[in-house]
């Protein structure tokens, strides 16, 4: 079956950039092309939207066939036509991004992906399909960027957790280590953390716990805040 | 001269979301539509991407088209696809939207577009072709987040202001009142500012006028802040 129209139009696609955190590492979350073009290289989760989808929908669609992973909570990032970006002629790209825990989205292959991984950010294969490097790197920008105005970490960390967790997820998302007291009295000044009673089981000085003050962190990711770090 | 395909392929569009300032009032960019679908109707500039074109340099051709405007430095703002979005079958379309200095920005029909005009943003139109009306309200809502942590007016206000026509442009991005007084010592605070001499020609006391420090300008365009207002 063909389909024919008056004007020429663009294939369309949706790529996804899932970061996931494991506790200590931030990683993304890749497949491998099992077919042509770039067949063998690693890409991001995506494909063509079918006639007539809803644009997120597709991109979910596109990931769990691809990599089995589902149930993410997915944000536009942005849309490129760039000439020249798929040899296959003229695609236009919708990019989807998320940040998710690891353990609760473990990957597997599929038909279209001969392999699904999940990527450690500081070994990223050297080359990858189409410009999907560039996508990437749009993504850890907004990533980065975000991290400064909105609150995260509440599905990412333990229910309770210390604040070097807390300073890991952040360091591994801005890609650098911050000093551990300018960065604990700077979020602890937002007043999102609820302190947890200390352990009582263990012999050593236990560390304090917190969990989110979860009505802070909807009211603050509503309106945004500044974390200067 | 017809284009046939394998696979179905969505029409794809670009649409832009001009907002302008005139020195007191907010305004937005919009054309009525000479032609089906929606003829008559008031929409936003734009219209279908050319083969292999980058999709902010079709923008910017359909807005100069349309209005004339040009040389407006647009950001993607975001991408839609939802079923029965258009009439006429499968469209997708990339929205684009900046803030211009309305005085450096006329506006004027074209043949596409049988009118081109600037509307106050309290007084649009009931009805809008498609769904611009949602796409001008992600806009809006875009703007409103975006003067919370990014500084603007720099091409918007006179080169020397005072702080009411400061305070008047944020209140009409805003679509609310501001308080003068925490207003003034909130901004004053992010030493965005520079004072210049008052005027020495007038009679009565002149408004002290401010002129925008670009280096911290720069700076802060680049990390960001929180203006709580």
């Amino acid at each position: 079956m063909s389909h024919t129209y008056e004007y020429p139009r663009p294939a369309f696609t949706c790529d996804c950039v899932i970061f996931g955190y494991d506790g200590s590492d931030m990683k993304v979350l890749l497949i491998r092309r099992a077919h042509a073009p770039f067949a063998g290289l690693w890409a991001l989760p995506g494909g063509f939207v079918n006639e007539n989808e809803d644009l997120q929908t597709a991109a979910l669609r596109e990931l769990e066939e691809e990599t089995g992973v589902k149930d993410v909570f997915v944000e536009q990032l942005y849309t490129v036509g760039t000439p020249g970006r798929d040899p296959r002629g003229w695609v236009v790209t919708v990019a989807y991004f998320a940040l998710v825990n690891l353990h609760k989205h473990p990957a597997a292959g599929s038909d279209d992906a001969d392999r699904a991984e999940w990527f450690p950010m500081s070994e990223l294969p050297d080359n990858f399909a189409f410009d999907h490097a560039d996508i990437l790197k749009v993504a850890v920008e907004r990533l980065k960027s975000k991290v400064r105005y909105q609150p995260l970490g509440f599905e990412l960390l333990p229910e309770q957790f210390t604040l070097s967790q807390l300073q890991n997820l952040y360091e591994s998302i801005l890609g650098l280590s911050l000093n551990k007291r300018n960065f604990r009295t700077k979020f602890l000044k937002m007043n999102l953390l609820k302190s947890v009673e200390r352990q009582k089981e263990v012999s050593h000085r236990p560390a304090q716990l917190y969990t989110f003050d979860e009505e802070r962190y909807r009211e603050l990711s509503a309106k945004g805040f500044n974390f200067e770090i």
